[in-house]
């Protein structure tokens, strides 16, 4: 039960040719595919790193979306993401131990920024 | 050459005891051991991942130093690191690729958030 290992970092920008092109060239990192959920309103790039895990970065379609809201803050680390040994049982210590939790029972479970000092935490069932 | 794996990342907070106190029972880590850099001008808690990995919790023992500066643009992500195989080469590939790096050649290296869309980069050499 519990976080184990990092999964993966979202970072958050205006224009995502943008975001591809920085991740690849500035930070030197390999493109490994893109993709587009209308359903999150965002358009993804995914940089896989070779000892596990990746960086996505993200830029909306939607301006209302929570990721397009999200950039009214300005660019940058939107979630980072970690996996979990058993999330049903991490969610239910979590709430015990006082932490909101988003989306639970759902695909995608978040902590609240209120419940780790400002970081929107993502839990990944491994 | 360039970013192999999650190394850690590093939250900031006002006070250290209640940043360890919600990594501990809220987000349910161990905490691993504290620290203080009288260097830095920070308390640090570390809480190690099972596979492997760390947070570290920061507070500032010093306003002034760059974490007590950092503050006051509120709680949340400080910097995320990621090691890194060859330091020096990784250096020369992102300042050709267009990247502004802070504190090249000394033992904390950085990509300069506006050349990451809004993320400070730390790289640890492997």
């Amino acid at each position: 039960m519990g976080l184990t290992a990092f999964d993966h970092l979202v970072v958050r920008v205006e224009d995502i040719d943008e975001g591809i092109a920085t991740y690849r060239d500035k930070v030197g990192l390999e493109l490994d595919r893109t993709d587009e959920s209308e359903a999150l309103g965002i358009k993804q790039a995914f940089f896989n790193l070779p000892g596990g895990g990746f960086i996505e970065v993200v830029a909306p379609t939607d301006p209302d979306s929570a990721v397009g809201r999200a950039l009214r803050r300005g660019e940058g680390i939107h979630t980072v993401a970690f996996a979990v040994d058993d999330l049903a049982a991490t969610c239910e210590a979590m709430k015990a131990g006082g932490a909101q939790l988003i989306g639970e029972g759902g695909p995608q479970v978040f902590v609240h920024p209120k419940s780790t000092h400002g970081v929107l935490l993502q839990l990944s069932e491994a």
